[in-house]
């Protein structure tokens, strides 16, 4: 079993962490130390080694910080996690609302005479840096990089991961590794930072085990204009891939990163969106001039090329056979009343586990019964496990990491029958959900421009959700990558190749949570008789499982709409109906008939 | 009759003038000179004395410039003037795809060994010239801020117009300009130098008649911290509204502007988007530190009060009697065959001057028959007028100011019987249109969010139009004003109270246009049963004039979108009915009889 339900901190571990954090701010005279979630690589996940900020404050979260003072203790939560904090920290700690409150004005009012705030420049990236020290300008409040002193605290911190890293056979990543170094963008006139490990997967087609979910290696990489690569990692971590990197790309030990940087010559580029902070000040301090720029993996990554498609086709059918086999199981079990959110998750993985290729879950899935749906972002733990109980709504957002491709499905169902309220937010929902499914657009469109065509039909009833409508995906990578996105924020034009998530979503605190998702890519728009002659581009989706037909007022969906649903359980017959047989084939028959 | 159809210029004019700057860049020691279409406050229109670009080129344009050197003349053009600029200019000149092909670009192609190219800093914003430097940046070619050349060879050059201001009464304008003042926005922690003339004419509540369709005055204003304003304008322009400005309102002559920059104290604020460079210059040899800032009066101007909006109502119930009339009378006549373009616009403007309230067009009306209407920007002259025929689509763009009010309406008609084509592409830019209208939101959300939403219909059918879907416009001001607008550069957050238009089209070059254009406000979103706890804006519709049923494919349409037009035209039968009688009136019923 990959997904665990139990909690890993307990609130009272906290108090003693933070007073032997405060004793070593008096040992140091640091009147303060910042303690972000995220490590070096500014990742989603952290391996156990870098879980600071659930180790001193008992916050599990993916997201957030602790600014640990002499005499106060902020936890700085978005609102996803507003409720989880107060559960999860002891009453030494004091919840902030971020990003409502900002880290600067919150320190200007504690330390309103100034003082000296530490923090690990390994951990905080060249923008996180410079834009809080904009911010703390005039106050007296003076930032130190510092040593981590929670690292110097923390007894038994575990070590770092020494899994070895694998090649990435181009069998699956479709281009070799000196191919992608020789094709980045032309502008790459200066040798490159690159800190982000995914575009270190993808550029040299490698990919690692140190943190759970996503596959990636955690490394440095330093990219030469002659397009060779210096690749820092653990040691002997990279034992098993000297043959697949071959000569241009030499291999040393992480610690001797910064020391490289001081002799790269007169201008080094880096990502100051993730850059860390200590990579910029050894430039500098090396008189080093540096140069901003976006990491140039960043959107080669994103446009997957014809053998990554065909790869997540792959991974998105044999994903939607155990889907299916999970729905129709589900279907047949739930409404004997036994189940628990929990069984649901155990269940569904030990579907993805029988495909024999499942290497892990791709995120920890989401399943909500009832009011539970309503969590955006709720984990099931032993403490929060609900029945699933008759007539209400089950939210299952879930993911599988195949050698192939990465999954990410939402699908929401009745147990028993279903309100009309929950019919009309439910088809309101897959109105948005396939008015981008259908959306033919020019090029040059972000996901900024789409975002609102999955809202329209909620917003029409005065709803809406509280979350982007997709994000990008990867090839047997993170399930959440930039730069591409469907949201008020997606400002990078969307580009052949691309994958994203379609997942529009209705939330009503305490009664129940809808999400429908989809994974699509972007394609050349097909040929259309009549259309103007204008380049343009449409989605082509991944994911085939059925939609709950039980909870679709038909008589709110225009033609175009039942047609493409129509279309689309067709296809899902089609391609799904080989894999799965007996009274799964049954079930799936049924739940892709016309509407 | 305010719009006229002659060409103001003619090609033959501009070789000697040319030949003439020549000799003045050669007496000069310069190597070219730059003569932008604008003048010192940036605006659409222009008054003669500034129509600099069309007295040298000839092109007549509302946006491009010149660039003339020695040997080779450019003249930059966008995409709306490629065919205009040829008919317009002589072949001494060198047409210019702008922005495709940038100044700094062809200067290096043209001058590859360096050189002076001069400017007039009254007539280039801040950004303009720092970008234009940026970009010259390594080439060795140096820009010179010197007297207006042009002025120096153009003997019988207009005067600078001299009408004087007047008073925008609180009648209309629903707050005396005392309380404006006041509450600006409290950021303003500098003396302001505002240069657009809509942002002073809100600010004070004044008028102008220095330039044709938008009644702004020319002029210049310093807003101080302690919020009195020191207003600088030609000579006697402001002697009629001295009472009405008060003695918190200073009046200069112009040409004390710039000494009376030097005086301003440590820090002055600009908006560097449209401050003339000679300001900032002027500021920085005062060693004045710049503060770089949104014009202040920009946003709040855009935010129409009660007063406004009920002005604005009466204006465009007036303005759509009239066209009720104007499409009525085009009903009846046009069949006959001998109507032109010209004969249209004469008799439109003739409906709306016989209101008795007409001030001015609010724009150069655009009538387009047949493949005139694929022309965007079309303005008919003696030259390209064409006759009204049979069968074909005719679109005219329109608009009024009204002392209450600003208008602007498209209406595309068919003139005999349309074709399938005409009525599927009419549909889905009608959808489009009734997609903004129909749109509810929740605050945050910006033009550039919303944009696709009037384009998918057409996207569904490979279709698009090359211009944005919406612009602001004032209140008996600018008929396209900023910050808001409905476009994918449309990054101002809607609020409360902006008027903006709702004008998707649809080109086929060669065969028609089509565009359907409302006047919209935002306002509060109404109550609605079952909507969530979430603050949501919506669209009130200002114009209220009938959209040709006979060119809509009813098949096409969802019931939500059959219920709104039905609810418009019967709103506007209601709403225009009282204002028109006999033929028109039935006419009206006609034309708004439920679908």
């Amino acid at each position: 079993m990959f997904q665990s339900f139990e909690s890993t901190t307990r609130p009272e571990q906290g108090p003693p962490r933070l007073a032997a954090l405060r004793e070593k701010l008096k040992d140091d005279g640091l009147d303060g130390f910042v303690v972000p979630r995220a490590d070096a690589h500014q990742g989603e996940y952290v391996a156990d080694r870098d879980a600071r900020l659930a180790w001193l404050t008992g916050f599990t979260g993916s997201a957030g910080f602790c600014a640990a003072l002499k005499d106060i203790a902020g936890v700085f939560v978005d609102g996803r996690y507003r409720l989880q904090v107060r559960a999860q920290v002891a009453d030494v700690f004091t919840p902030v609302d971020w990003p409502e409150v900002k880290l600067a004005s919150w320190l200007k009012e504690q330390l309103p005479d100034g003082g000296k705030v530490g923090y690990d420049a390994w951990l905080h990236t060249i923008h996180g840096v410079s834009d809080l020290t904009k911010d703390l300008k005039g106050s007296g409040i003076e930032l130190i990089a510092t040593a981590n002193l929670v690292d110097q605290i923390w007894d038994d911190q575990p070590p770092a991961p020494d899994a070895k890293f694998t090649a990435y056979p181009t069998e699956f990543a479709g281009e070799p590794h000196a191919e992608k170094r020789k094709r980045l963008p032309a502008t790459l006139d200066a040798p490159f930072v690159i800190t982000l490990p995914d575009s270190i997967a993808w550029l040299l087609n490698i990919r690692g085990s140190d943190i759970k979910r996503n596959p990636v290696p955690h490394c440095f990489a330093i990219l030469h204009t002659d397009r060779t690569v210096d690749l820092f990692a653990g040691a002997n971590k990279a034992d098993d891939i000297h043959d697949h990197l071959g000569p241009d790309v030499r291999i040393h030990t992480s610690d001797t990163l910064l020391e490289a940087l001081t002799q790269l010559g007169d201008t080094v580029s880096v990502d100051p969106k993730s850059c860390p902070a200590i990579i910029a000040k050894t430039l500098a301090d090396a008189k080093i001039s540096i140069h901003h720029a976006d990491d140039p993996c960043a959107l080669p990554k994103a446009c997957k090329n014809e053998t990554e498609l065909a790869g997540t086709k792959a991974a998105h059918l044999r994903d939607g056979a155990a889907m299916v086999r999970f729905l129709a199981w589900l279907d047949a079990t739930a409404p004997k009343g036994k189940l628990t959110e929990i069984d649901v998750v155990k269940q569904l993985e030990q579907f993805r586990r029988e495909t024999n290729q499942l290497l892990d879950v791709s995120f920890e899935t989401i399943c909500g019964a009832g009011s539970d749906g309503a969590i955006v972002h709720y984990r099931v733990t032993e403490e929060t496990n609900r029945p699933v109980r008759m007539d209400e709504l089950l939210l299952v957002d879930s993911g599988g990491q195949y050698i192939d491709g990465t999954t990410d499905i939402t699908r929401t169902v009745i147990v028993g029958a279903p309100s009309d309220l929950h019919r009309s937010c439910f088809t309101r929902v897959l109105q948005g959900m396939i008015a981008i499914s259908r959306a033919r657009f020019p090029t040059g469109v972000a996901g900024q421009h789409l975002d609102a065509l999955a809202r329209y039909p909620l917003w029409l009833a005065g709803l809406d959700y509280a979350h982007g409508t997709g994000h990008g995906v990867g090839s047997y990578l993170c399930v959440h990558e930039g730069p591409q996105n469907l949201s008020r924020r997606g400002t990078v034009a969307l580009q052949k190749g691309m994958i994203l998530s379609n997942e529009p979503g209705y939330y009503r605190e305490g009664a129940f949570g809808i999400r429908i998702e989809n994974l699509i890519f972007v394609e050349d728009a097909p040929a259309m008789e009549g259309a103007d002659n204008r380049a343009m581009l449409s989605f082509e989706t991944l994911t085939y499982v059925p939609i709950d037909r039980r909870l679709i007022d038909v008589s709110l969906l225009t033609d175009g709409e039942r047609d493409w649903l129509n279309m689309y359980h067709s296809v899902t017959l089609a391609k799904i109906g080989p894999l799965v047989e007996g009274r799964t084939l049954e079930w799936l028959e049924e739940a892709c008939a016309p509407l």
